[in-house]
């Protein structure tokens, strides 16, 4: 049971805007301009820095819904999305999405971890000022909306399915939950 | 130097949102609501959770603005937002004020941390659901805030006269920057 008395059976973020709309327009505005909106990173890579960062906060419901989300987006048959939650280092991925994941656990650790090395060794294989921008700003912006989430102990199914079909949605778009 | 090419000489998060306003004008709209919209908690005691989790998160931009936003609205001569700093279970605060500024502790290292004891020890000396939803929505967008500026090195300001005038301004509301 959440912390807070929000909508019941309601999962996640979506409980906490619908007690909240006035906070929760705001959020879902972020994050449809952060995760759907231009970008030299493709929705695909954006959903997969906010899987990464999600699942380094240990933030179930986050993960579970991005990551979904983020295979979706790589399509079927793609194993790119659990390669990187199962070992980042590891994974088939290009080495600037692995220097920028590299940056993006910098931030979920704290700002002050990321260094001029690490910035200068990503650019030095092509990650562009925006690039790096968006990289740290969906890590910093899945350091709040993890906590927001398990702070206030939300709603997070436990059933595979229930992401799958949340994941599909989220390809969509991010839109407020309409009032009740 | 920032690690990105932001406007030069000017400080923290505004020389972020001025490189990319597209997500700048939502996190300032978040910042606008969730500080000085209407919440049952003081904008001096929003300001003053947000000061204290900057502080937990060792970024010293917006521990610094934020701390001098809440000396402008605690009114000349009260010393709650330097004690609160220096050491909050000793500062002379309210209980549930103590109580939500636990929580917020709690949100800056991770959501998890938050436990229904922490809650019902706020319940119990009279901290509402509102109260409880905004302590963590403002501990969580700290933990962006304060990663968005120091994992992308803005600028920050070390004379403390520089932060005295930024206090007041801000107390005025967040506004994006003027296009230059």
């Amino acid at each position: 049971m959440a912390h807070i008395n929000v909508p019941e059976g309601v999962p996640g973020i979506r409980s906490l805007v619908m007690f909240r709309p006035e906070t929760g327009q705001h959020l879902y505005e972020l994050a449809e301009v952060l995760l759907r909106g231009e970008s030299p990173l493709s929705q695909a890579e954006r959903e997969l820095i906010a899987a990464y960062v999600s699942s380094r906060n240990e933030c179930m419901f986050c993960m579970s819904s991005h990551a979904a989300a983020a295979r979706c987006l790589y399509g079927d048959g793609d194993t790119t999305v659990d390669d990187v939650l199962k070992d980042m280092q590891q994974a088939n991925i290009s080495p600037k999405m692995k220097a920028l994941l590299h940056i993006a656990g910098k931030v979920q650790i704290l700002g002050k971890e990321v260094n001029t090395e690490d910035i200068e060794a990503a650019r030095a294989i092509g990650a562009t000022d925006k690039e790096l921008h968006d990289t740290v700003l969906i890590a910093a912006s899945f350091s709040m909306f993890n906590r927001y989430v398990d702070g206030l102990a939300s709603l997070t199914p436990t059933d595979p399915e229930a992401y799958k079909e949340m994941g599909k949605r989220m390809v969509q778009g991010y839109a407020l939950p309409k009032k009740q």
